[in-house]
């Protein structure tokens, strides 16, 4: 659960890109100022809920006296038309942070959701889906969190928190074994070292050398195998290139620890919910 | 073109959510101070560029000594394989810079290339293809951009800048003629008013009292089409509801002045962009 | 009544310009620090009440725990003597938070005040007094919402919600009848067409084109009377230029929708109110 | 002069306030990208010159590439119709830039104006013109400025820098002579302290204990005279309420050091400026 | 005290520095979140407490459901082992908390302690300890309160609350005369001068001119004393140079108002305080 | 290098609060705007220097124009009178900027200076000298670089980027084991896990169950030695402790891998650097 200090300011200046300067000025003209309505967030769809926490919080910002209520809690499968929360009270800040809410909530359970399937899909292998920096500019602890609530696992959270060599930082070195030596060199003891490898010469040298994880960019499913072979437990092994829930499966067999996709981030299409009026 | 002013808030804020605390400790540790590179942004499919503005001053922010040359503007159509940019100078700060540049002209280029692959479905027919709020929060402006670069139009950018009475503000008001004159009367004399509408007897007492457009919800082409002779030209009409390439030229065809679709912002997936070292 | 999301950062703006960095170092070392104070926020001469929302917020934000009663709302006229609110509590958050409470109000009431006196000076006409973007920097949703208040209505809140042609566009364009159709051809559908024109001439030839409004600047009444015949309903017609008490009658007399003074909002004079301890 | 780099906020936030999120969209839908323009703003009514620095520094923040020249540096006097400054280059970020420089120039070139005319009312007399912290929320330290340039000097800047016991910090502590020993026990070494007196009495009880200022607050030109007598240059002396250019040659004349207003920051009409294309 | 308003974003920026992106990963890990806690923290050596409210409002603005009392209050001196607040609820917060706390409370009292070891080595004597602007980047207003509350007095807050001409400055003016005179014609009322003298020739040209304050710098005991004979009550004398427990008496002996200590807030150890788990 | 866009905000932080709302009222007074001044910081003391960067965007941010040279980088020890970096330019700016670049650089310079004193202290050893996040708030990231400056290796950068399981973790777990289990089930792949053990008890539980780094709280050298005997290189060894330059050497020699110190970030003394005018 992310931590309402780091939440806020997220959603503040959502709620701010929304109301721009003259705030919601249909329903300052249209509503009474004293109209009360219960609204519900429902499911149009099947899926996975994330980012209730962010969607909910919209509203209490706009007005702390809203009684809100959780339905289907971040992380629960949904089915279509199950209602997820209800928020009752003032009807105009309701419906000011309506778009802002759902725009959060859509968006993550569209990431919880497209996360399971990549999940379902690889059930009963031990690989696991975990994500990549390729989030949303502005949102990635919440995409992270809702790859968490999908089933999945995180890879690192920014350039600052893991090291990871990639084939441009290698041809900068002059090659894999002087790219990790200067990576462990200055590396702190709780900062681990992960390796991008497109072949498995390459693979060899860095297991020589010794390595957190590798990672095995691109490579066909019998390719992957003799490389979890030769790896031989010393290192984690993540799969990436192009994961989709038709080639999981095959990679998840052979062997690898993790299996990583850009697309549960980046291009997941969203979760359908809208907002009733009881 | 969106104002260098306010693409850098947007810019800096992606930059410092990757870099961290410690920044790019993997180039900083791999990579020596005065390695120069040249980089090349590719496409690797084909679409429409969109967010290059905002993905090269990713670059500027962290090196303003870096040569930065476009090779395939906004709103290019680019093949795969294409050009679109070239960043030289020192690696470091390029290194640091890709990521967060990828994400926001991969994810603006998705956007303009679902936007057109809607527009060139509609080819021949009057209608626009027009965006909604459901946009990413935070990065609203850069998405309406793309939106245009794809070929669409926008709506409004927020709560403010226009009214659109929704069915739950009719409710609220008590019926559509209510709603309007409370409207009309609140609105200033540079504020247009659209009234989202589920049948055609609410369009009928919408357009007995006067209204800038309409917004027909969901109705099927048949009625789409009574809908825009009932109107005939005294307001602008919207066809909205789950639009897809299959569906819209037929929408398109009974006559409407704009199709919106919340898909184009909400669930493009990327334009596979890509950072290539020369 | 702008939403207190919308208020706060202004407010807290202003407090810290105020605080500094030490703080109210005078009733720090004055004043107990368990003193309890009962003020009240009285007008000391005639006129309308705006601004008591943010006004009140600056004590709210300095002790939560103070007991706030408004005594005559934003709106109100109010008389001289009379007690506008009521704030009881610790003394020394009264006492801190007093000026920046007042230089709001005081202001914003300014604001209310004169838009009245042009209001009351066009009573029995159809005109609207209508404000301009010549406000206050930071401050001017608070003083749109003053216009509002005193019994005006609002120009647009900034340069992205409505086009405002002005002369120095139709230069630019190469004429009247350009600019308005390049104005049309990148307008989003609700986005309305404003077109400043100073001579008859140009308003026929906007007229031709077609335009929502016309902005009729510094034209005496027979000229004006003369436009509005002219535009015989089909666009809103604003007068503006120089509007004082004195020359609002015969432009109002001359038939315009609307007459708009920027004096309201740069050059009101405030509005004198006072903390009182009772 | 105010630093650039306290300037900037203000600046950057003032433009903020007026593009919005889509920036100015009646320039970029009429002017064309590539127009260049020359403009120059212009007083058009007599008056000092305040604000300039901020106001050419709204044209530089929206495009560093436009050359700006100073005309009439602040604290110029200008005729009407004379030139203040030139502002040569692009179309777009002129125009767009053009109203917050207006509106900042314009109203501090008031405060000063309005200053100036305070300090020609009592030429000739040893007083100073003074203000107050009666500024506009947000704007202080560029008011401050103005009235230094309209040939007045500065109270504090805020509740930090200096202490000035009021009649409601006396009532509190019990008498003149306890407030004043508070606050000399916990006044820094280079704090000053000022204390406002309604009465003689109260003011020899000042005295008595030793105070920096005494502020005279709303006392006839007698009365004054006698309290600058009393004082006999022990104290600087400061004369307050509703000072006007009838009553303060008066007040002048009584031999205050200070006379301080308030009007010369809240109520000052702006000095009517303009921009004209060359 | 310092007012919340002001300490509040220095806390939030102490917390957001901690927690980063993903917060406290080990807490939500290894803690269940449910799990409740009773936290003291405890003085793990003998000194002055300061910084409690910052250190408290990092508790509360992790979870305002937290019980927390104050046991031993800001300026409170402590013995070993004594316990200065308890904090009971939530496990996760308080953990989270427990090091940005820690570090505001310990580096605070850590001043208090330093300037109160200066205070207690000159008792008897008539002068004060005063701190310098020598402080940590950020934390100024909290360590000058923490100066407060260890018995010292306050220097000025910043370059703009008061003059402080040194040597640079009258090089510059070319004399001390030359910049006294300067300071003087454009200081407003309320703003002191205090002048940096290194030699009684320079203190005598200072004192002709006259000035509120003179800081003595770097003179030993015998110069001291002489330099105070002069001054003979016409200013303020302050004491500075390599102050130490060991030396401040006898620069105290030699009659001087003030000494004035960077150390007490550049270079003071902490005070161990540490949390323990009831 | 910390860069330079994370350099800057708190650059810009420590100016805004030394600067006030008036700024360098005694240059601006006492200095002529066209004064030049080539000025020298020079080390008062041998020690290592740190933190120059942030100390000359110090001046840099006042003004561009200003020449600035370093003559002695980050990370060089320099001699007592040694000249660090020489700035050039107009006087005023350079005297503003003083005060919060001495700030910056004395203490960094300390972290530096005394990081290196426990280097050198077990120089011969393989032990490294870690930091903590016993820091400054807000200025986290300057100090860890002062740390490697020194000689020293980074800790954990806040509480996201790595797991560090404490006392108050274990106890709350019900154990040892329990904790790891956790920690490890919930931990990313690229995120390390250090235990805290206080006996050989805890260590050989936490041994058993698998740890990237133990981390061994007040122990003597003996009992270290038999902690680093059972560890027998299956995880990184941290002694912590109350580590000072006399009881450092006996740990190292324990054979230790890390000996981490809060001392050189909480309580090191300033490296004493100032400001001559050549």
């Amino acid at each position: 659960m992310v931590m309402r200090i780091l939440l806020e300011p997220i959603v503040r200046a959502a709620l701010f890109e929304d109301l721009g300067r003259a705030g919601d000025i249909t329903s300052d003209a249209v509503v009474p100022a004293d109209a009360m309505i219960e609204a519900v967030i429902v499911a149009r769809q099947e899926g996975i809920v994330a980012g209730l926490d962010p969607a909910l919080l919209a509203f209490e910002l706009l007005d702390p006296g809203l009684a809100i209520d959780i339905l289907a809690a971040d992380g629960s499968t949904v089915a279509r038309g199950q209602r997820v929360a209800r928020i009752a009270g003032r009807a105009r800040p309701v419906l000011a942070a309506e778009r802002t809410a759902l725009n959060l909530v859509s968006r993550l359970s569209g990431v919880a959701t497209a996360t399971r399937s990549l999940v379902d899909a690889i059930r009963g292998h031990n690989a696991k889906i975990v994500c990549t920096r390729k989030t949303t500019p502005g949102l990635r602890i919440l995409e992270k969190e809702a790859v968490r609530l999908g089933g999945g696992a995180n890879h690192r959270f920014g350039l600052d928190d893991a090291m990871l060599i990639k084939d441009n930082h290698i041809a900068l070195a002059g090659g894999v074994a002087e790219a990790l030596r200067r990576a462990r060199a200055h590396a702190g003891h709780l900062v681990k070292i992960e390796l991008e490898v497109d072949t498995l010469d390459q693979l060899a040298e860095a297991l020589a050398v010794g390595v957190d994880a590798v990672l095995l960019d691109n490579m066909d499913p019998p390719t992957l195998r003799r490389a979890v072979q030769m790896v031989a437990g010393r290192a984690v092994t993540e799969a990436s290139g192009r994961i989709t829930r038709e080639t999981a499966p095959a990679i998840a067999a052979a062997g690898v620890d993790l299996i990583s996709s850009g697309w549960i981030t980046h291009s997941a299409p969203i979760l359908d919910l809208g907002l009733d009026i009881a």
